[in-house]
């Protein structure tokens, strides 16, 4: 299996939240299968909240760049690009929402689970739960839009 | 000028977003001035999300952990609760939303603003901007309710 992020081009791969070559930063993965996009996630001991539950804003960063890859991942399979030969669609986040249900639990690793909602031409909505123990703790949206050529795209 | 933070109880203070015991963590220090929140951020080399461009995941965390200071502060005052002999009131984030309007430079201190919506017994709504060289980046919007005895409070 290998990882959206494996295709993004290398001036894309520097990202603290997914990008490979940043050496500091969380190396988000996502895999895309049936049509979502799957990530697993272990957290740091210190990247809590309150002693025993993960940080908030740690929670807000995994569904962040785990909805652009699943964004990417969407758009390519419904343009017919293929992520191997032509690379990924590259997007940035234009709103992030974040519902926090319940405190999430340090420990168990995080599971995301993202689903796009609408893939337009330069837009895609991407909707997605993450969980531990089997239970969602926190639900995310996110508009993915096509990168501005201000940053290169 | 001391900060909100200051003020958090022991078991509050290890936020990685903000807590004065997380040695790992970012920081975040929030100044209750006439009725807003500031706070000054100046991210890492590695915090970025394109080579320049600081990372989104971060801007949504400094919200998150500024947000809930700012909610803090202003229950504090709303409900006559004096910081330095009572302790602040403890928060934590229901909801987050943030609007990416533009690519924040890395480079410039990170300046945030955030003021209180409304105050009500349980729940403080906040609203708040990031700007870097004088130019908003990212609007942010927080519900943040009062800590759950489940997590402690």
């Amino acid at each position: 299996m290998d990882f959206v992020q494996s295709h993004y081009p290398e001036s894309f791969a520097h990202c603290f939240g997914c990008g490979r070559l940043n050496a500091h930063g969380h190396h988000v993965q996502t895999r895309w299968v049936d049509g979502e996009g799957l990530a697993t996630f272990e957290p740091e001991p210190f990247h809590i909240a309150l002693p025993g539950f993960v940080y908030g804003g740690l929670v807000a960063s995994l569904i962040d760049c785990h909805s652009i890859g699943t964004a990417a991942a969407a758009a390519a399979a419904a343009w017919g690009v293929e992520l191997e030969k032509e690379g990924a669609p590259r997007f940035v986040t234009a709103t992030l929402q974040v519902e926090y249900l319940k405190p999430t639990p340090l420990g168990p690793p995080l599971e995301l689970r993202a689903w796009p909602l609408e893939v337009g031409e330069r837009k895609v909505t991407v909707e997605s739960e993450l969980s531990a123990d089997g239970v969602v703790t926190a639900r995310g949206r996110v508009l993915a839009v096509r990168m501005p050529a201000s940053m290169g795209g």
